[in-house]
């Protein structure tokens, strides 16, 4: 029985994850549960699954979920915030963390887990993208298990199994294109929040969402991929991929190209993660190629996205450009998210940012909280200034 | 160093192999080539490579090859037909040897190089059509490492690489469809000989090449696949991807479906199988896939490609059908090169072999070769009688 913890429990990968082990009873034991303030399904998974320890967003949450859960037997642990989302990141019979925290906030909790040697199954990108050198010299010195989970990266992660130490001439990260795939630029500033929550192929949180409106989430893919497997920008190529069937693709040295493919079902990546190296039933449907009839491929619209462009510049040099970029994206896609802004605005808050915070010497994670911080309060602070006519001068 | 012997060195895997090794001199040393009477070529790759053990065809031709190369310094033995294969295939200092033999000529002698221990490098589809069973336990037995060169079977058995023993679902063979794949049934009673032996994909030796126009090769294949990866015929689904990019795929028990893509290059296959674990400089072309547009899959025609079907029918007992299918087909498409029937005979021969030569009781190596021959000499004598106008009766 592999224990299992799961960060972000009421998400989208969590409510995933959890219906794997729902159908392999047998191979997982769920020992902890960390949430925000869905208490109403984090009740549901405390009494499915019995999790010994279980973290809310805040005292007032967690008192809640006390009380309702008072009728069950045993002992559950209920806390909340970081002290919640650590002692859940490194509980005792945990032998692999789902992260699954969605942006920022899943960064300590996700050290904490490698730090107390646990294998980590990583959803969330912002890990490697605000720390990616110092997460991947953490996990090679604890010599833990780093189990992508992104549907892009477990298949460049599924590709390179059983290939050693080949050579890779290149990864192709492919992307749906997001709903805007077709849009043409003046369409984009007229889209409503609606329709870009409304992503063709794949059912995600809000923010992941967005950000593949925009193929921000691409960029941060690029950046994730480059950590992840130790590649230079040069050998990460995008390629605009609208049926989603394949998930990514490996070219190695000798120009074989080895790929994952599937159904757009987030449970492929995630029961691999859960039971890696073995594979186990995930409960999707498999795919008829004749009826699919045909998988195309294009190059992504520099001019229209932006973003992607912005995050592969963002890798130039080792600073904290990728921190900048997705500290910026965070408050811009809350911005639209709240109606302050219109689609288009997004990529204008991330590019400005870029030009205008001055990247900083980052060393810790602390530090790299802090920075990460700090741009998220400048932007806040002064992003009407840089996108409204008569703002600051650069 | 590894030492690799060649049979079949002036056929197209034969010189393609030679191609690879040519860019690898520190890795790959030619210990024995065997060829058949194309006696300019096989003194090139002679002269250049410097062989210790060399068949050709007849006694004939071996003479002419020695007087050719008698100025060259060194000992090279130069022998012919039986004993020579069989020498080439087991010299001493071969590692691997690359069974590029067409059709049912390269049985007896990849049987040897695996009794003697050497790692076999399979080309010739006939072996496990005629004697799979039979081979892959002595394959097992010797401990011998089996790679696949057919594009289609590398391409599985890159797949199944770091996948353990993870339950297979299905495996999919994909094919060109040839250069008939839009042609009518009628259109393919006027196919000329030329026509058949233009493959749009893949440029091959003509018995494969007429096989690839009839579907007959993809069939060979399903057989083939079904003992190189121990599948039941249920396992194996064919499809037609015009393209020829994505070489075949594995969907596992979790809906994970692993491909292997490329150049239509058999330098991909060839080289993985010569360098296997690691992967080599090939020197094909990269896929740039924006460019390429889309990929497309339809199913197969099953009435206008019967042998496809044949061939999974010849799989429904343990019976030697697979070697009446075969052997039938051997004749059938040299009477086709021969201009003595027109194409769309070949699957009418083929299937009325089928019909009516009994199948037979066959344990040993002698036993399949001798029932395959007698199969031959029957398809030779009663062909005319099937397929005429008041032939004789079933």
């Amino acid at each position: 029985m592999k224990g299992i913890s799961i960060l972000g429990s009421t998400g989208s990968i969590g409510i995933q994850a959890l219906d794997i082990i729902r159908i392999h009873r047998d191979r997982f034991r769920v020992v902890a549960l960390a949430a925000g303030s869905n208490i109403d399904l984090l009740e549901k998974q405390v009494r499915e699954f019995r999790p010994a320890i279980v973290s809310c967003a805040d005292a007032g949450a967690a008192r809640e979920l006390r009380a309702r859960v008072s009728d069950l037997p045993g002992q559950t642990w209920i806390g909340q915030s970081t002290e919640g989302l650590e002692r859940a990141a490194t509980a005792e019979e945990a032998a692999l963390v789902v992260g699954g925290l969605p942006g920022s906030t899943g960064l300590l909790p996700t050290f904490a887990a490698v730090e107390s040697g646990k294998d980590v199954a990583l959803a969330t990108k912002e890990v490697l993208v605000m720390a990616g050198e110092l997460f991947m010299n953490r996990v090679a010195e604890r010599g833990i298990r780093l189990l992508p989970v992104d549907s892009e990266q477990s298949a460049i992660f599924q590709c390179l199994q059983g290939n050693g130490d080949s050579e890779i001439n290149r990864i192709m990260l492919t992307a749906s294109g997001g709903p805007f795939r077709d849009a043409s630029i003046q369409d984009l500033q007229r889209v409503t929040r609606e329709q870009a929550l409304n992503h063709p192929r794949w059912k995600m949180g809000p923010k992941v969402t967005i950000d593949s409106a925009t193929l921000m989430n691409k960029g941060l893919e690029v950046i994730e991929a480059k950590w992840l497997f130790g590649l230079t920008a040069s050998q990460i190529e995008v390629v605009i991929h609208p049926e989603s069937i394949v998930h990514s693709m490996v070219e190695f040295q000798d120009g074989s190209i080895i790929a994952q493919l599937g159904a757009t079902d987030m449970r492929i990546p995630i029961s691999y993660a859960l039971a890696f190296p073995q594979r186990i039933a995930s409960g999707t449907s498999p795919i008829d190629f004749p009826q699919l009839g045909s998988l195309t491929f294009h190059e992504p619209d520099a001019e229209k996205f932006p973003l992607l462009k912005a995050a592969f510049d963002s890798l130039k040099d080792r600073s904290t450009m990728p921190i900048i970029l997705n500290a910026a994206d965070e408050v811009a896609v809350d911005l639209f998210l709240s109606e302050k802004i219109p689609f288009h605005r997004i990529p204008r808050i991330v590019l400005e940012a870029m030009d205008r915070v001055d990247p900083a010497q980052v060393e810790t994670l602390e530090e790299i909280q802090s920075f990460h911080e700090s741009v998220v309060e400048r932007v806040m602070k002064d992003w009407r200034l840089w996108i409204e006519p008569g703002g600051q001068p650069r």
